[in-house]
């Protein structure tokens, strides 16, 4: 395979992406509760030759739980439990740098790679909301600026840890009673605005070198994270020009950060809604659609914009005062893709709602696999994609459909793998080991 | 089986309890590093029908690795592994409430209990020393009287989340469009000195409504927090007098708290050394002792005793003021048994280093398997005992030899279960599933 090949991430959620999935005839309603669905939905992935599955998660209920699941298994939970029962997919999860300690959740991070020989994944997200500062003890949520400083000062504990137990430290010399070698084992003395820490880590230093580091954030601050730490970004963007201006800006930014802008992956969120034709695709969607609950989508867009329910018409376009805001202290940079959708096209809060019921802000495509086919290509060759993260409007039959039906196409054209070739998912997404930043220490001493 | 039956916990450590047992001619060295290694351990004793298996845990990595493992996976990870390979055995871990969230343990150890179908539990501990302190940014480690407090309000919080996701709270009517009940996801709006957290949890409620709760401190504060909280308690004694002491002491606070006592396990640690004669056991059990490393026990027994290691003469029995010393901050209350145990032996501290390479400081028995069944039966029937911490002084030898002779003998005595009767860990253990205190609320209102 000489032509440059695409990336494909399933983005892996209960009964499926669409809020209203969990009614359809054919779902599991309780798949939300079942760690057998997460693990069957990443065979599936994984017998495509997916480069990896993900698992999205915030520390709060959703809602009442009285129109969709309020919540999910704790996700590295989740993750091991899919170790065991694949072989080669990566496992990424979202873990918060707000409400955990770098040493224990490196720890776990390790001990994931470890487990799955390799295949950890961690989508670093800084946590916006009220209610999980709630959870946490804090009366209010942190500043975006304060929890990206934190996150910052974290990537940096978290590394030191993971380089502290050198990939040479451990001996097993029986006879001379060495079980390890002691210069391979290194305190930190890490100290800084957020964190002490003396370590050294009490695990190995991931198979990985670090577990790949995923981000997700589209804000300023966002993306000046991305540019420094990511190797992998998820992305959400309605139209192609949206998502050639992201990927030029965010591989400029990763190129002044001294990093191979090639080593950063950018990954729309793709929602695929397919039909042998594209009339059967709409009767898709319009069943999907017939299925929601407008209550529900009105209260969870009101947070989504952090405005009051009460003051939206759903006949009506969005209020101009929500129209014409300023990215703002709390507000969800994805906010802003969603208010600029409506205003582009004109939308009723209704027609607005019927848009976001199957992705959030992410690109629903409705058609055959022939066009979706096109639609990626076009992405992927016209500078707005190193490939997509693959949302399934209703799981696990969205993800079936997409595997059978579009997964060969993209084969035929050559832009993706038939067989995986590495063990790893740093292999898998073509990136690599880091470089221990203690043995470079020594190299340069 | 109407005789009472005795329970049987499987204490699982890399190549077992006895400090050189990585440098046994059949050992793997490097069976800390290995998840495999504490899945096949489990397997064996849920072969041999075992309550559960143990691991315990510190967020510290052990001394320099040079003499002894450095570290271990993070501990509810490899539950989750062996979860997954093994179908009625009890998974139990260690995890501090000094240095984890309430809201986030309480989703792990959930999410546990749910990949498992019910057979997680908790050892509860409270982190005692500098070390792990200087891993999590704090200065000073806690004062003991400030961490029991801690872990009391942060049973108190995690027995509200827990109970926070009723067990009614899914409904799944696609037709009625009526994902969850309301009713049954309950806010818990806890303000308390050490915590401030609403609620509700985002899993649901535990299949077994809490993890079993384990605990292990000896200290006047363990056991009254054991009392009002533990469920098992695992303890080291080294004489039937010590034992049978502990037990009355401890089943009298928990009548005091207004707990049914039988509801409440004590389950002393026990390193059982074989052989087909009393003669070979010793044989066996001066291999082991031939492999100590002195330097390596030396620095284990000056930080267990919080005193300098310099101070020490190794042929010389303790010093003075250490024996004589009392409890006090800092001072590990298992550490008294082991001064305990030196001055009534009249040990020099190169002796004592013998005597604790394979328990640190729990009940060593060299023997044959009937004089362990015999030691076993004893303080099970003489009031010490509900069951055994089993401590394989080699692994995954010394538990195999466990299970092949000394388990066949208490079976034949009556003691010893041929099959599980239940499914979860508290069946496995007879004990209750804990009633949801909202619903109490609910049924008293």
């Amino acid at each position: 395979m000489t032509q440059k090949q695409l990336h494909l991430n399933a983005f892996l959620m209960d009964s499926g992406h669409h809020e209203a999935s969990w009614r359809l005839p054919d779902s599991d309603p309780g798949a939300a509760l079942d760690v057998q669905h997460y693990v069957r939905l990443a065979q599936i992935a994984e017998a495509a030759k997916f480069d990896s599955i993900f698992l999205a998660d915030g520390s709060v209920a959703m809602g009442t739980g009285e129109f969709r699941a309020s919540g999910q298994f704790e996700p590295l939970t989740i993750l091991t439990a899919i170790a065991g029962a694949t072989e080669r997919i990566g496992l990424i999860a979202t873990a918060s740098t707000t409400y955990n300690e770098p040493y224990a959740l490196a720890r776990r991070l390790a001990s994931v790679d470890h487990v799955s020989k390799g295949r950890a994944g961690w989508n670093i997200v800084t946590s916006a909301t009220h209610e999980e500062a709630a959870n946490f003890s804090l009366a209010e949520r942190p500043l975006q600026a304060t929890r990206y400083e934190r996150a910052d000062e974290f990537l940096t504990v978290a590394k030191k840890l993971w380089d502290s137990w050198g990939d040479g430290h451990f001996l097993g010399d029986k006879e001379g009673g060495r079980w390890g070698d002691p210069a391979q084992l290194r305190a930190i003395d890490h100290v800084g605005t957020h964190f002490r820490v003396a370590g050294p880590l009490n695990v190995p230093r991931p198979v990985q070198g670090y577990p790949l580091l995923v981000q997700a954030g589209a804000s300023e601050q966002g993306k000046a994270f991305a540019a420094k730490h990511a190797e992998a970004i998820f992305v959400a963007h309605q139209t192609l020009e949206q998502g050639q201006a992201f990927y030029a800006d965010i591989k400029a930014r990763v190129a002044a950060e001294g990093r191979n802008p090639d080593h950063v992956l950018v990954l729309p969120g793709l929602v695929p809604i397919l039909g042998a034709t594209e009339a059967e695709a709409t009767v898709m969607a319009q069943e999907l659609d017939d299925l929601r609950i407008p209550e529900y989508g009105l209260r969870q867009l009101a947070t989504f914009l952090d405005i009051d329910a009460a003051t939206i018409d759903l006949d009506a376009p969005l209020p101009r005062e929500v129209v014409e805001q300023e990215v703002r202290e709390g507000f969800d940079s994805r906010a802003r893709l969603v208010i600029d959708l409506a205003h582009r096209e004109n939308l009723t809060v209704r027609q607005l709602l019927g848009r976001l019921g199957g992705g959030r802000g992410h690109n629903v495509v409705i058609g055959t696999p022939e066009q979706i086919a096109d639609q990626m290509e076009t992405w992927f060759t016209k500078g707005a994609a190193d490939g997509f993260n693959v949302m399934g409007a209703s799981l696990p039959s969205g993800l079936e459909a997409f595997v059978e039906t579009v997964v060969p196409i993209l084969r035929e054209r050559g832009l993706f793998r038939s067989e995986y070739s590495g063990t790893t998912l740093r292999e898998n997404y073509g990136l690599p080991r880091p470089v221990n930043q203690f043995d470079v220490e020594v190299a340069n001493a």
